[in-house]
């Protein structure tokens, strides 16, 4: 009988939809997985489980949760999935803990987290482009709509045997050889869909459904696609304006039922990804002297009603 | 001892916050005035009169309300406040009513209302772009915060009787002989302002502190003064793009404190006026093919929110 392999220790930090999706698949595939998060997070965890709610199936998984930084001390894989906006921060914290020998893969929105991660904490960091709709109905309780699967990169004997480890938690896993391609094509469609989810209250489905959106989605991508030609980096399997529209439309078709992340942020009062989201493509765009005034336009919006979230008209 | 002359008997069309303040000064003034709006706003002046909130004062108006259109019966002028959405069906309804000799004011936000109040009801239509910034914080109550004065024209014996009247009942009002350009002007400074107020949910005062949204501003006024250039309106005092914002700048800051009627609208799950705001530009830029993103991706965006009023993320 051919031994299973260990599973490496695991921490997740950031265990917000996505950190508690991924890590839930961990822990339920049974490595040793420890989730750190928020206290009411935390607390929920520890006291009931992490539930996991499928379409299909609903799972309480045993899982361990801390809200301090020192439980990664003794874990080699990390799966990091803060907010982009705190990537720096949560990694400089991260640093003086974690092993010289771990790796922290970055499930993030945003093009620059591993870059960041790297610079903040001199640890291996692998960036993933990753697609799932979840959303965190109530602390403890992650609910998974579509999806659920990620893109790592480049090929090398390190990507290989994570994306072995995250195929055996039943994860799907690719390898790619233009990861900063990937990680565009995913912030191409997060620009296209999550602040015309936020600002109009609307599913995917619905954006998709209306021909005016659809013409702003265009719009979006086009200028994203500008910029990204301007700053010479290709996306995979887009190759005009056509395919790119086509990969977001795909993206809001198989999440239809879904509102973006920005938009649960803002309906509950929490700051947005915004500044890495259309703001990184409006901010390069005005660098490199390429036009984005809908980027521009839509990050501005998400950040006036995110700087006045919890307030109302009188 | 010299006679003052008669007022007119005038009818409130649409008692919103704009009718309400206008007909509150007409009342106020002694002028014989019935506003006509729905049931909540008729019933409370009825019982309790019309309550006018101004910044140094507080006054209770004795006046009249109806609910049913044919109280335009008797009347010769009338303020025509309604919804530029509704302007059309209004009109019709008011068609079979309304006296030969009866003018129609249009207090409205849009360019097209006169003449749409001309094909409609075949009456005397004048234009006149409204600068006053109110609420209806509850019914019968009109919060008045900046402004209250209005530009009409052509220049004529009509529009010169008119703003005599105006004036009488202590409001500010100028002929011009460029009153499409007027309204156009108006129109700018509705496209520069409210949505960014309805989707930031901030105040004019916080738009033009914020870097980010004054760039939005912009990029809106460059898009509706190619569009006026395109359809050949000349817009009073402005000459470029600077001038153009600086009239919507001026705007903003004399009414830093208001929210735009677009937001207290979405705010209350009503109808906007957007269609005839930057929608109308979004669709005159488009049919003279002339680059529209922004006030586009705005119409959008408080369309969708618009339709989704009432509902919120689970």
């Amino acid at each position: 009988m051919s031994k299973t392999p260990d599973w490496p220790r695991i921490a997740v930090v950031g265990a917000g939809a996505v950190g508690g999706y991924f890590g839930g698949m961990f822990a339920r595939a049974g490595a040793p997985t420890v989730f750190i998060g928020r206290k009411r997070f935390s607390d929920a965890v520890n006291s009931k489980g992490l539930i996991l709610d499928k379409s299909e199936s609903q799972e309480r998984i045993a899982a361990t949760a801390a809200t301090d930084m020192s439980a990664v001390r003794d874990c080699s894989l990390i799966l990091f999935c803060v907010k982009a906006n705190d990537t720096s921060a949560t990694a400089r914290q991260m640093a003086p803990l974690v092993r010289p020998d771990a790796t922290v893969v970055c499930l993030q929105n945003g093009v620059d987290n591993a870059n960041e991660v790297r610079a903040a904490a001199n640890v291996v960091a692998v960036p993933a482009a990753v697609y799932v709709a979840v959303s965190v109905p109530e602390p403890g309780r992650v609910k998974h709509l579509a999806r659920g699967d990620l893109t790592i990169g480049p090929p090398s004997e390190r990507t290989t045997e994570l994306a072995n480890i995250f195929i055996r938690a039943g994860i799907s896993c690719r390898i790619s050889d233009n990861i900063e391609g990937e990680l565009w094509l995913k912030l191409l469609c997060n620009c296209a869909l999550n602040a015309i989810s936020a600002l109009g209250n609307v599913r995917y489905g619905e954006i998709i459904q209306n021909a005016d959106a659809k013409h702003v989605m265009q719009d979006i991508v086009d200028e994203v696609l500008a910029v990204a030609a301007a700053a010479r980096v290709v996306l995979p399997g887009v190759h005009d304006q056509a395919s790119g529209m086509a990969a977001a439309m795909n993206i809001a078709t198989q999440m239809a039922g879904a509102f973006s992340s920005t938009a649960q942020d803002l309906s509950r009062d929490r700051p947005t990804e915004i500044e890495a989201l259309n703001g990184y493509i409006a901010r390069r765009g005005m660098e490199i002297g390429v036009s984005v005034p809908v980027n521009h336009a839509l990050f501005t919006l998400v950040k006036l009603a995110e700087q006045r979230r919890g307030t109302s008209i009188s």
